[in-house]
């Protein structure tokens, strides 16, 4: 009898935290979320892993044995070779051994571990709509904005693994908006959910969250509708700077306001029509991700799939 | 007795061809040059490569025996595998079989062909300061501007080939300078050697071409360091989109207008590190090319001694 492989992926959020089996077509067989809770020691935030993906195992009835390997990606910088998380702005968590403390449960099985956005990526070129393309570029447009860089279809992360920054590529070069980074002009400053909810306070837009002024534009409204014009416009730009850069095969995208690609992509084409040199760039496909709300969460798990 | 390999390189620009043989320490034995003449027949043009390449090994006295192979780069779009020419945009010449011209003169030995600014990158990550980085761009700013990326250590061409167009990055979003790609305020209508004549043009400055500007600039004149200090924190620009998305490790610039780096570099740097994010990424150096005027010939033959 054929057991097909089960991988576990656990995706440690800044908000929240999403574990879950996954087989080897990318489909999720069972998963479970707990808020990640920063004013934990994150020692104790892995125990909680721990005990979540446990559950999960025994929810759907397999043990130890028939787990294959563990993914798991960080809202910060890793270090996949000693399976650290370096760093997570948001907790503050420095140096954790992620992967050794995961190791002790479960010895002898791999465990990998990477940044989320790099994840996301790899579940696209994986399981989703990567699967053609040599090259591409992911960007997660949420709360922040993130990029992560497949080449010649591995993770690429720079000299220093600080590659594919594209929230913070400058789209406004006089008086932008100040950025959380502390530059100015970053498009995660123009275009990112957090940006979109203070243009939408600034015009009394009620609830004023990025969401609603999605809902609103459907609606007709003409300053929710000018609001997403002014992002899409914006991400225009730094996608005409990356396509430039890179030539990618397409740009996916994912990350809540992604949902409301459809409001951005006319106004996101337009301006990087205007901003690339050559035919075959201008064309590149913007995609929406194959993989959802759960892309985290495909994508730790890619983390094992994508080595075999 | 142990005889050193010699590569020839041919080095076909826009308006003069430069061939040479170059030792596999990335020296040039001999070289000669003579003008691109574009309304010659690219067939006759190949045939004059022949002429002259024989020329330049009789006058150091080593046969075709010793020659090790030749590297070719086009100012263009190339085809490596099949050896072609696709199109020079300055010339017009398309479809130039260059490899099947060559061997059928030099039968049995390498020969390859490239992009002049891909050539370029690799000449610097084989014999110059590239030698140090898994990751850099070359930059060439010269009557045009044009870019060459190295990851881990190869050249990357993106998707269609056409990766690295740093000279079409969009600097100035309202009212930019119009560019010969038919796009507005790209780097290279603000920054290249043409663009710098233009401004010196404008400004009554004679001779208007940007080596005179850079003379007047040393001698102390406002308008030309203005000018200079504009083409700099436009490259700034650029380079700060280069390196977010890239995280490269270093930057390292050729053509004419780098020998006049020293004048651009405080604006280059003032501009990028106010709009790159991570302190690795706002020190990555910026340096000048180790290979000098003859990067082109030396990038040729870099073609075959990257590939032993």
């Amino acid at each position: 009898m054929y057991y097909p492989k089960i991988v576990a992926g656990i995706d440690i959020g800044g908000t929240k935290t999403l574990i879950g089996l996954v087989d080897h077509s990318g489909s999720i067989l069972v998963s479970q979320q707990f808020p990640t809770d920063i004013k934990d020691d994150p020692k104790t935030h892995i125990e909680k892993c721990i005990e979540t993906l446990s559950n999960c195992m025994k929810q759907i009835g397999i043990n130890d044995q028939s787990l294959y390997g563990i993914g798991v990606n960080v809202p910060g910088l890793a270090d996949p070779n000693k399976g650290l998380l370096l760093h997570a702005p948001y907790s503050g968590w420095k140096n954790v051994p992620v992967k050794n403390n995961l190791q002790e449960k479960w010895p002898g099985i791999p465990i990998r571990i990477a940044n989320d956005v790099n994840a996301c990526a790899l579940g696209e070129l994986v399981f989703g709509k990567g699967k053609k393309f040599q090259n591409f570029l992911w960007v997660t447009i949420s709360t922040g904005i993130g990029g992560g860089i497949i080449i010649n279809r591995n993770i690429y992360e720079g000299e220093h693994f600080i590659a594919g920054e594209i929230g913070h590529l400058v789209v406004e070069w006089e008086n932008g908006n100040l950025c959380g980074c502390g530059n100015s002009g970053c498009l995660e400053a123009h275009a990112s959910g957090t940006a979109i909810a203070k243009m939408a306070e600034k015009e009394k837009l009620i609830p004023a969250t990025a969401k609603n002024v999605a809902q609103l534009a459907y609606y007709g409204n003409k300053i929710a509708l000018d609001i997403y014009r002014q992002a899409g416009e914006y991400i225009g730009r730094a996608f005409s700077y990356a396509a430039n850069v890179l030539n990618p095969g397409a740009i996916i995208i994912g990350g809540g306001v992604s949902l409301s690609l459809d409001l951005l992509e006319p106004h996101i084409r337009n301006t990087f029509h205007s901003a690339v040199i050559d035919e075959k760039n201008k064309n590149i496909p913007i995609l929406k991700t194959a993989l959802g709300y759960e892309a985290g969460l495909i994508g730790a798990a890619s983390l094992i799939y994508a080595n075999e």
